[in-house]
C-alpha cells in the first residue's frame, strides 16, 4: 500500500468523523487497521489501539515487541508503545489521548462489530470523560466501494479459489470424509497461491448435513446420493474470494435436481438484478421470489448475499429491509439456497462487482448440481 | 465432548459466578463457548450470544440459519432464535434474558478480551438494568488445568506440528520465499492431520526480519548466512500446540551462534524451573537472568510464555509481575528470544504441561540452531 493511499485513506475518515460529529474513532486489530495502516496487527491479549480524529497525525497504541512492525508503517503514525507490565499502560494511554487531543470531554467513534469491552475500559480509566459511540457505518462507508488495486486482488483471490476448487475435484467420492476434502481443498488453495491465512475454513457438509448453511467439516463419510455443499474462498493481498457449489455423488436423485434448478434460477435471478441505483432488497427480493414461487420460501433462511473484501463478511449485506444502494465498485455474494433439514441442503453462490452500468460476475465455475466420482 | 463433560463444566462455572458474586455471565462465539458447548459458532456479524447463571439453564440466542448446529449442543439449552430482520432482535432477547431471570437489576460478567460492544449495546437495549463486569479470570479459571482428555489432543497437536516441521525442511535453503516456507509448512500441518484451521499462521521471518517477533511472512528471498525463525502449530480436534525453531542458512556466523547458545540456555533455565508450587514470574525471571547476565537482557523484549489450549494465547501468561502460582495441568510455552533490530533474532518455544510432582515438555524437537541447505 503506497503512502499516497494511505493518507487518502486518513482524509477520508476525517471527512466521515467530522461529519459524524465524532471527535474520534478508536480502532483494533482487523481490517479496519490493515486498510489505514498497510500493516496485519494482531487481536491478542496485548491491547493495540488506533486513534483517528479529524486534525491530528493518527495514534497507535501497541506492546514495544509489535514496534519492530509498526515502524513499517510510514504514514505519519505518533507510536505510543507499552511495556510487558499491565500497570504502566495507563500513564502510556493517557500520553496518547493528549497527543490527539482526546484527553478532554469528547465522543470516540468504534465499529461495534470488533471493538472489545477490553480496550473500551482502557481507554475509559485513561479518560473518564470519553463517551463511546457504536457508529459501523463509518468504518463501512469508508471501504465499501472497492478501487481498481483492490478489484485486481479480488478477482486473482476468485481465480484461486475456482483453480483450487477444479483440483479438489477428482478426491471427491463415496468412502472420503468431509474433512479430508477441506483440507486437501485447503492444501490446493494453498498450492493455487492464497495468502497463508484462508478467509474462512472451507465449510464441506455433505448429506444431511448439507442441510446446516455454517456446516463445520465432520468425519462423516460420503457416500452414494449424497449432495455435498462447499463453501470455500482465498485471500489475495488481503483480499478474499467466497463461493459455494453443490455436487451429488455418483447419482442426482429428482428431488434434488429439483431443489437444485429452483437454486440456480434463484442465483441468476439475483445477479441480473445486480446494477447501480437498485437497493439491496430489491436485489434479496429477486431471488428469494424464485425460491418462494416454487414453494420452498420458508427453506431460504438466510439473507441472499453480503459484501466481501478485506473481510469475508462485510458491507453491503443483501436482506429484506435493507434499503442501501448499490454503488460501482461494491462487491458482495449472491448466494441464494434451500435447506431441507433431515434431507439435504443446495446453495450456489457467486460474487459479484457493480460496475458503472450494471454487474459482472466474478465467479464462472459451471453452477448446475455437477455428479461426481465413479461406482 | 459427552453431555457429562459439558454439565460438569456448566456446574463449575455455576459455582465461580456465585463465588464472584455475579447474576450471570454472557459469552459470544470463540473458544469459551466451545469449551462449554463442544459446538463451534462464528463471530460474525450476526451475534451468537449464551447465557449462563448459577441457577436456570444456559440460554442460546442466535439466528435462526444456526439452529441446526445448535441443535447437536444436547446439553439443556433453551434456544432463543431470530430472523433476519434486527427489528425483531430486541424481543427475541427480551425473552431469553427473562428465561434465565437476568431481566432485573443484575450484574453480568463477560470476558473482556473476547466481549463485543455490539452485543452489550444489545444486551443493554433488552434490558437498561444490567450492568456489565469484565471477568477475564472467571473463563480462564474455568479453562486452566487441562483434563486428560484435552492433554491427549495437545499432545497430538504438538507431534503433528513437530512432523510437518521435519517434513518442511527440506525446502528451506537459499532463493525460496518466506511465503513459500509458510505456505509448504501449512500444507504439511494439514497433511500431518491438523485440524483445517490452523491456531495461527506460520510466521517464517529471514535475515533482518527475524528481530521482528510478530513477524508475517513476506517475499523475502531466503539467503546464505540468513537466520529464520519459524513459528507454527497445529490444531488437533480443537486443542492446539506452539512451537517455535531457528536455522541458519547455510553458514552460522559466530554471532549467531553466540545469541543462539544464550536463547537455548535461556529455554532449558524456564523449563526447568516449572513446578507445581512456583509462581508465572519466577519462571520467567529464571529465563530473563540467563539473557541479563549474558548482556542481551534488554534485546528480549517480550514475556517468557503463555498459556496453550482452545487458544493459542491463553492462561497462564509466564512474566514479570503475574504471581499466579502454577498447578498440575496447567500447560503454556516457554519462548525466550533476543532481537537485534536490523540484524536477526533468535526465539526457541516449546510447550510445557505441569505435572502432579514437576514439569513435562511436550515439544522434543532439537532445539540448537540447524543449518540447513546446501550451496
Amino acid at each position: 500500500m503506497t503512502v499516497s493511499t494511505l493518507l487518502n485513506r486518513h482524509t477520508a475518515l476525517g471527512a466521515l468523523l467530522l461529519n459524524a460529529r465524532l471527535d474520534g474513532f478508536a480502532l483494533l486489530p482487523g481490517a479496519n487497521l490493515y486498510y489505514l495502516t498497510g500493516v496485519h496487527f494482531h487481536l491478542f491479549e496485548r491491547p493495540v489501539i488506533a486513534l483517528f480524529t479529524s486534525h491530528f497525525p493518527p495514534i497507535l497504541i501497541l506492546p514495544e515487541l509489535e514496534m519492530e512492525k509498526a515502524r513499517q508503517i510510514n504514514a505519519g503514525f505518533q507510536l505510543f508503545p507499552y511495556s510487558e507490565n499491565p500497570s504502566t499502560w495507563s500513564g502510556v494511554v493517557q500520553q496518547a489521548l493528549a497527543a490527539c487531543h482526546l484527553d478532554r470531554v469528547c465522543q470516540v467513534g468504534v465499529d461495534p462489530y470488533q471493538f472489545r469491552l477490553l480496550e473500551m475500559r482502557i481507554l475509559e480509566d485513561a479518560n473518564p470523560n470519553l463517551s463511546f459511540t457504536t457508529a459501523p457505518q463509518i468504518t463501512a462507508r469508508l471501504r465499501i466501494r472497492k478501487d481498481k488495486k483492490e478489484m485486481d486482488a479480488i478477482r486473482k483471490a476468485v481465480t484461486i479459489a475456482q483453480e483450487a476448487l477444479l483440483a479438489t475435484l477428482p478426491l471427491i467420492n463415496s468412502g472420503v470424509t468431509e474433512k479430508q476434502v477441506a483440507s486437501e481443498l485447503t492444501i490446493q488453495l494453498l498450492r493455487c497461491g492464497s495468502d497463508p491465512h484462508l478467509p474462512f475454513t472451507p465449510i464441506v457438509a455433505s448429506g444431511p448435513n448439507s442441510a446446516n448453511p455454517h456446516a463445520t467439516p465432520t468425519d462423516r463419510i460420503l457416500s452414494v446420493g449424497d449432495l455435498v455443499v462447499i463453501d470455500w474462498g482465498a485471500f489475495y493481498q488481503g483480499y478474499c474470494s467466497d463461493l459455494t457449489r453443490t455436487f451429488a455423488i455418483q447419482v442426482l436423485h429428482s428431488r434434488q435436481a429439483e431443489v437444485g434448478e429452483i437454486v440456480l434460477a434463484a442465483n441468476q435471478a439475483g445477479r441480473s438484478a445486480c446494477a447501480p441505483g437498485i437497493s439491496t432488497e430489491q436485489v434479496d427480493q429477486s431471488a428469494r421470489n424464485v425460491i418462494d414461487q416454487a414453494g420452498f420460501g420458508k427453506f431460504f433462511i438466510h439473507r441472499t448475499g453480503h459484501g466481501i473484501g478485506l473481510e469475508p463478511h462485510e458491507e453491503p449485506y443483501i436482506r429484506g429491509g435493507n434499503d442501501m444502494i448499490l454503488e460501482s465498485g461494491m462487491t458482495f455474494t449472491i448466494e441464494p439456497g434451500v435447506y431441507l433439514a433431515g434431507e439435504f441442503g443446495v446453495r450456489i453462490e457467486d460474487n459479484v462487482h457493480i460496475t458503472s452500468d450494471g454487474a459482472e460476475s466474478l465467479s464462472d465455475l459451471a453452477r448446475q448440481i455437477k455428479i461426481l466420482g465413479e461406482p
